[in-house]
This record gives C-alpha cells, structure tokens and sequence, in this order.
C-alpha cells in the first residue's frame, strides 16, 4: 500500500481532510476568573450599559458646560456648590442653574451636570461657592452612560480566545460565568520496538520516547488535554486494541508511527479498522513529514504522524493544530511571527513545501534567520530551533539574505518589542 | 507629595528600580513531563551521547562502505547477509569484509558497519545474499553516536522558558526530573470606595473590580501565581494591614490605585511604610500610565499601578512583567510583534512614550495597524485592541503609511504564518 499512495500538498491534503471531519463543539460553563486562553463557545451580549451612569475622570467640580461659558482668570464664573458627591454613592441632590457639585475621579455626576472642571482650573469661593477660570464644553471631563459599550452590544465572539483583558471586560459587566469550549481530548500511541519510556533504563538499540511527550505539550499548549496510552511493539492485535480504546476515549487520536514501513503499514490498517472513510491521505508533499496519515475514522479525526522529532512537529502544525482548533470552535491560533533574512541559499524541489529550522540573530539591526543544521530525525534540531519558515511549493529555494516570515516556537524566540 | 513628585522616563525609572531589586530565584523539582511554560532553573549537561549506538536513517542492508565502492546496476557489489538486526536489541554479531546485515530504520548498525545501503538500491541474491546497485559513503544512512547531542555538552540554560521539543528533548536524555524556577505570588490589592466585587449587584455610582482579575490574569501568563486580597475603601490604617499581610505572602504586590489623588497619596504612604528604601520612582512619563509607583520595600518589589484599566496594563508590561522575569531567573518572554503600518495620524509630545493601542487589519497584503478609539480609562479599549506600539520618548508624532513594531496581545492577532 505505502508505494501506492498519491502524495498529496498540504492544502489539498486538508481540504480533503476537511471535508469528511465536521466536528461539534462541546461548551461547559466556567468561572470568568479562570477563563484565561479557554475558547469562548457563546455569543455574549452586554447586559446592561458600561458605565451605567456619568462618571467624572477628573477631580473637580460637576457643573451645566454653559454656566462656564465665557469664563476667564479674569473674569471667572461664579457657582454656588450645592454639595459633594462621595464616591461609590448617586449624588441624592441636583444641580440647577449657577450650582456645582464637588466630584472625584470616578464619580458620578448629579443630575443638572453635563461636564467637570479640572479642580486646576478653580478656586474656592468661601464655604459653599466656587470660581471657574476656564470654560468647559457638555461632556468634558466625563465618561458618558454606554461610552464603554451600550447594553445589548456583542461583548466578544464564539471562537475568541481569552486574553487577561477580556477577563477583565467580562468581569465589568458582571459576567462572571461564560460558556467555554470543552478541552478536546488528545489520545497519542507510540509505536516501535526499539521505543522506551523515560525513566526506563536504555539497553543497546533502545531509544526513549520523545514524541510522545512532545505531542502532549503541543496539545496543551493548542488547547486541548493530552493523554498518552504508551508504546506498542510490533503487534498488530495490541495496537489495534489500544486504538479502538483511545478512539473511544479521546475526541482525537494521534499515531506517532514507527520509522520503518513494516510500521506505517500496520498503523495505516489499525486506523482504517476504527471507522469509516478510514485512511484520507497517505503522504504529504512537505520536507521533513512525508509519511503522513491523516484519517476520519466515524467523525472523529486520527492522525500517522512520522516518527523523526522534526516531521512530527510540522505535521502537528500543518494538521493536528487546525483539527484541534476545529474542535474548539476556536479561530486557528495565529502564531508569533517575525519577519527575518536567510543567513545562506538553500535549495528545494517544486512540489514540495519545505519547512526550514532556524535560529535567529539580530545583525545591524535586521533578524537573521539562520537554518539550524541538524536532520529531521534529531531532537536537538527542534530544541536549537527558535522558529521555522516555509519554502513555498513552486520554489526551487530561497537565497542568502532574502526576507522570509518565520513562525515563532512558543515561549522564546522573536525581537523584544513591548 | 503627589505636585512634588519628579516624573521619570520609562528606561530612568526601570534602573532606579533595578538598582534596588536583586532577587534570589527560588527552585523545586518538577517532573519534566509538566514543565511546559516553566523556567529552567538549573544548568543541564547531557548525560550521555545521544544516540549511544549508530542507527540506521533508512531500512536495508549495513554494510563497511568499502564493500560498495564502484558497485553499478551492471556490476553490483555481491554481499553476503550475516544477520538481521532486531529493532530495539544490539546485533549480536559483527560483519566481515563482503558481509551486510539487514537493518531497519532506527535500528542499530552491527559492528564492522559503517554505511546503510537503502533496500531500494539492492536485490536479494539467494537466501542469504544481496546485491547491491549503488556504492554509499562511509556514514550514509547513519546516525553518528553523539549527533543529536554529546554527553557532557550543555542542554539548555537556566534562564529558558520550556516548549513542547525541549520536554521532548530532555526526556531523551531520561532527564525526568528538572530544578524549575517556582512561581512568583503575586499579591493584588484593589482601592477604591466606588469599586465592587464582579459579582455584587451594582448599586448607583459604582463600578465592579476590572483590574484585579486583568492584572491577576496577566501575572498568571507571565509564570505567575496570584492572590487577589480583595478591595479596600478609603481607610488609610485598614490598607495598610492588608497590605502588610500582602507583603509578607507574597514575592511581589501590585496595587491597583484608585484614580483619585487622595488614594494615589495614601497608596504612596502605605507602601513606604512596608520596608526600606520604599517608593523610589513617582510617576513616569509614558501616556496612558504617568501615576505609577515603582518600590523595593525591604527587597520585594511593590508596585502602585494607575487605575485605568489601560494604563494599568502599560505598566504591567513595562515594569511588573520583567520584575516577575527577575524572580523567576527568566529571559523576559519575547512579545510576538508583527510589522505594521499606521492608519492614520497619530501626534505625541516629547519627552514622553505613547502607547497606541490598535486593532491589525490586512490591505493589499500588508498589515495596518488602526488606532482603536477610546481612553484608556475604558476596558473595551483593551479588548477591542490586538496589540500596542510606542511612540517613542523623542517622537512629535507618527505619519499615516509609517511602519512601526505592533506588540500583539496573547491568543489573538497578528499574520497568520505558521
């Protein structure tokens, strides 16, 4: 089967994917307070006016803007202070013509007020009277009912992810729970004979599971909840018996395949048993991560990533990230991006996107993006990496010092800015 | 005090800051497996070569490359097969002159092998020969003991902020268990006789608590750990117990002042009362953000952040967020940015940094970052934003079509690329 399959592009191999995988998004009511980076899975509307009454942003004094009119140093206007307005409290008094009221910042403006001087600009007058040396015009020095966002007014959409500010712009309004997107669950099984846990000691020939781990913390990191169901031996009865729990269990299944063909074989025929249409794509037109198997197996997506640390990240990024954003209902997370020059030449076929690692280095002021050196099947490849930048399918390459746009690796990486 | 204070630039307040801040970075151990996000706290030296034994990259046949030299399709080299290398297990023989072994991808190369021919290239010959069309180079189709990594080199510094490949890295090397900066407790206290818990019904003239759970949201995404103390009226001796209480929790207090002049002066006074040498920057020329109270109080950080919910935020990034940098021995996260430019004029003072909030919008396949309007003292103006950029201390202004760097906030904005 492996030398009869059709490689595909990434775009088509998506589009192909995409149109068996429909998936529904599952929401859960959740404190706003512990909202941060959860998906939003409900449209919000403001309940009520933000803010909901006139709010002085200055210290000074409440007054009718046209009682100032005119006013100079010197020839000042002369208003009589009806009272003070505690903070936190209505003002439980009007102004009429001529009348000021005495407000802090943040304060509400009695009725009769349509504007606030800067306490600056004043000098108090005896007891209860006030001298104004500018003229104000209606609406100065005040935050209108509503200016915030009116009630009614769409808060934030589904499919937004939350920032600290929106917590914040949520919590204004009194919405202090919201319905978010369920974390998508993410089933990864490794497979080899030579692949060992961790904490294991290695015997000659073995080599410790790195992908595994890596998946879950890409999974994390994209939102969903990672469980891992071990490494399997080359025995098809177990694998396919641990896939069909995994399928039942997850929303999501990920296949860190084995790097021999004995092993694609095997993981491409476990998937098809799990539900139809099966096995979509087999092969990808990207360098690193051809053997890619992308598959909707009854709804639910599965995915033969390859087993070289590197291809297996690319192919997260190409497919399993946008899966998982599907699931989320979430806009696919845009990534950090910065735009960087090639520190040398490097070569590509056409018909083939190549993803290129890269450190980067700031010369002169501009970023350098410098290919990291080191095969797709080494690890510290990806661990020296920073970023990494596509060579698009109809390039034979790019040369030393053009710009290309590189794609952050989370945490590190890009020039400081904020 | 507050009409004496001297305003001080963003860069002037920082190293009057810095000089009085020098914390110790605190470590515990954490199973690598959960330190995504986490900081290394530790120096780390590669146990071991990785690989420890030379593997094969492709499936067929190890071979000394000797044995293949000048071999043709018309006159392959004959070779006889000792063996079959098992995935995961030492070969159990060597190969002699004229001899190959059958190896599979990931598998190791038995002794006397220095090559692997891929199988594509060969014909089997009998039972136990093959033939081989094409000559390879000593070290083809093999990974070299140590070329992920030597035993001894450095693996990663204390200082680097943990991604999925580095778990995936270290767990490679069976380093299951890391020394991890712990997270900061970050204390918050909120001021203000207007200002309500979220979910208390409002009565007139006050406003629920926006900035606690901003500011908490933001220090949880910078590695730390929050405490929200609540909120406190206008009661000089009542802040200064819980502020005190806060101090000695917690690695670092942040007050959100309230936005009058009285609490700016009373937060002043309570701060300065927690260790020495107290407040030592009052106020600093950025806009939105000049009431910010920088302080070291018996060597722990204390911050008086202005009430507005965006200058509020200014000041975070610039002061809160690299002080929570220092604590945890962190490189100070690198803000993803993307090129824009700005939809319209923007005028500023000198001798004062402006920070810009804008919303990103793509025009003819560039970025434009469009002003988002609103004052700073409005939440939505934060949550309509995707990101900031500054105006610099010596700028009069931007020009409309002027590139600047776009700081874009967590989760959301900035080009697609990856």
């Amino acid at each position: 089967m492996t030398e009869l399959f059709t490689v595909q592009t990434p775009s088509a191999a998506w589009a192909i994917f995409a149109e068996q995988f429909h998936p529904q998004v599952r929401s859960e009511r959740i404190a706003t307070t512990a909202a941060l980076g959860r998906v939003l899975a409900e449209p919000l509307q403001s309940p009520q006016d933000l803010p909901d009454f006139k709010r002085a942003t200055v210290d000074g004094y409440a007054v009718a803007a046209l009682d100032t009119y005119g006013a100079t140093p010197g020839l000042p206007a002369f208003l009589k202070v009806a009272g003070e307005v505690p903070m936190g409290e209505a003002a439980g008094f009007a102004i009429g013509p001529g009348e000021a009221a005495l407000v802090h910042t943040g304060g509400m403006l009695p009725p009769g007020a349509d504007a606030v001087v800067m306490i600056e600009t004043t000098q108090q007058a005896g007891i209860s009277a006030v001298e104004v040396f500018q003229p104000v015009a209606e609406g100065q020095g005040v935050v209108q009912i509503g200016e915030d966002i009116r009630r009614g007014e769409a808060v934030l959409a589904p499919g937004h992810r939350l920032r600290a500010q929106d917590i914040g712009g949520l919590l204004a309004l009194g919405i202090t729970e919201i319905g978010a997107a369920v974390a998508p669950v993410v089933g990864i099984l490794s497979t080899g004979d030579e692949v060992v846990p961790p904490h294991q000691p290695l015997r000659p020939g073995q080599v410790r599971d790195v992908n595994s781990y890596t998946l879950a913390a890409l999974a994390t990191e994209a939102g969903g909840r990672a469980v891992c169901y071990g490494i399997f031996p080359d025995h098809r009865e177990t694998l396919a018996r641990a896939a069909r729990r995994a399928w039942q269990e997850c929303d999501l299944v990920v296949f860190s395949a084995g790097s021999s063909v004995s092993y694609r074989d095997m993981t491409a025929a476990v998937i098809d048993e799990l539900g139809k249409p099966g096995v979509l794509v087999h092969g990808v037109s990207v360098k690193p991560g051809k053997p890619t198997l992308l598959a909707v197996c009854d709804g639910k997506a599965v995915f033969g990533l390859p087993g070289n640390p590197v291809s297996a990240m690319v192919i997260f990024d190409l497919f399993v990230l946008p899966a998982l954003s599907a699931l989320l209902g979430a806009d696919r997370p845009r990534p950090s991006t910065v735009q960087a020059r090639v520190a040398r030449n490097i070569a590509s076929d056409t018909g083939r996107v190549d993803f290129v690692q890269v450190r980067l280095e700031q010369r002169a002021g501009e970023w350098w993006a410098v290919p990291v050196l080191g095969r797709s099947n080494l690890i510290y490849t990806l661990v020296n990496a920073e970023g990494v930048f596509q060579i698009s399918l109809d390039s034979t390459g790019i040369q030393a010092g053009e710009w290309v746009t590189v794609a952050l690796y989370g945490g590190r990486g890009g020039p400081p800015g904020r």
